[in-house]
């Protein structure tokens, strides 16, 4: 692994490798080549907003996604009042690290919805929440010019994590704002399976509406745990020859983030995870950027 | 739990009590007071399909599905021929065994899509293939007067069990075939998630393609195995009043199948199983179907 066969459009998602502190995320990701981070809310406020900006700034990286809001599926009431400012907050989270990201640079802030209130089963009204929620918060978004990237979350953690499931759906919801106020994540993991993805994204495209585009695998069989099933790319089924194409031939331009939940890769080096990633990129991903 | 609390529409699919030979699952879901039954293949075969038969008719059980074929995602060449040659079988088994139940017994054949091929990340192509086999069977499964019922899975299954993930895409493709031949399997554990899942029972309807509506719950964790992921109704998070409301208003009036994959359900005594179904299905289903 060379710094020459890093993609410049490569972004390393800081989820990828979890365990390092902010100053070794932005460290090894500058170190390896790799031109472009998203970060994470925690690690971020861990150092504060100020020095982690400043931090940003120095590394040289751009800056490609907060992660991130939402988790406001809940109805009315107090809590659902604190999970509607924690995303003020990271709406001018975003803006500050975008600003303060090398050029090209993206004041995006990724959305997970929530899943069901405990004891719901009302998943149409979990979901109108959601729209409620964006109704709420896009004000604050536009003023700030922060996109706000809802993303449609695999099926399996329709229930406990994101009631937004297709990609079809997230644009549905969209639609009723501003391009550039709300958009979607397009993440090759969520999607890959829906029989409308090519559909979707193409549609995605025509509304202005892909806020971002994240891949990783999918292999089975999944992990104990669900939310660790991200793979490296190559390692499993999904096809990013024709994924990444459709997202291409909408215009996309930004950075591609690179976001793998998995505990062996978590517990491996940020340094040889950052290398891997990179080299899979290049494998799977670069040959189809046009 | 007394037999008068049975609802006369359930139906024990065979998998619910897995461990249960034929002459077991016979006998302990008569004796709950239930009507109807969906049997497995492999249990029929270890006795033989004409003993299998002569024992189903002397329950006095209704036959409401057979389980399953399917499997027929591989590329052409003697494996997929083997696949096609088995579900001509567990076509004639469907006609065999439906004239053998009481009167109400339906021939539907569910049939499981079967994953990519081991390799391939053709999904597409895996689809294709799903149309293409049921062209090779629509005119047997017609000779014989069994429907084939196309069964999405949920979409965590679709690289190694199912590649037909929604019952929108079961559906387009049954729109190549005649209603009767080709349905649907409306199973709520797969769908409850779909955003479009209201429109689609509804679609489903009018097309005259709902083969077999059947009902278990989802909840998480998912556990380590995750086909082993379903629970009795109620257990969970799905909203079994507005799915089974939109079934009914389709005019399906058939028998509503239970099939549980669970490793506790399987390692529990085969009576209380079927009793506790039949609690389940009185106090989650019976009071929606009007």
């Amino acid at each position: 692994m060379t710094p020459q066969t890093v993609d410049p459009r490569l972004s390393i998602n800081q989820a990828t490798i979890k365990h390092a502190d902010l100053a070794t995320a932005l460290a090894v990701t500058a170190d390896a080549g790799v031109q472009s981070i998203g970060l994470w809310r925690e690690p971020v406020n861990e150092v504060g907003l100020d020095v982690a900006a400043r931090m940003l700034a120095d590394s040289g990286l751009r800056f490609s996604s907060h992660c991130r809001g939402g988790f406001f599926t809940l109805p009315a009431g107090p809590e659902r009042d604190a999970a509607l400012d924690e995303n003020r907050r990271a709406i001018e989270e975003t803006a500050t690290l975008a600003a303060a990201g090398a050029d090209g640079s993206a004041a995006v802030l990724v959305l997970v919805a929530g899943g069901l209130p405990a004891g719901s089963r009302d998943l149409v009204g979990a979901r109108e929440r959601v729209r409620d929620a964006l109704g709420a918060l896009a004000d604050d978004a536009k003023a700030a010019g922060v996109t706000l990237a809802l993303e449609p979350l695999h099926p399996m953690y329709a229930s406990d994590r994101a009631v937004i499931s297709t990609l079809g759906q997230a644009l549905d919801i969209a639609g009723d704002f501003e391009p550039g106020v709300v958009g979607a994540a397009v993440d090759t993991f969520h999607i890959w399976w829906d029989p409308q993805v090519l559909d979707q994204i193409a549609r995605a495209g025509r509304d202005r509406r892909i806020a971002t585009y994240q891949v990783c695998d999918w292999r089975t069989p999944l992990p104990a745990d669900a939310l660790l099933a991200r793979h490296y790319m190559g390692e499993g089924v999904i096809d990013f020859a024709s994924l990444t194409q459709a997202v291409m031939a909408t215009g996309y331009d930004r950075d591609i983030e690179v976001e793998l939940f998995n505990a062996d890769i978590w517990a491996d080096d940020p340094a040889r995870v950052v290398a891997r990633t990179a080299a899979a990129f290049s494998a799977t991903v670069s040959p189809h950027l046009g």
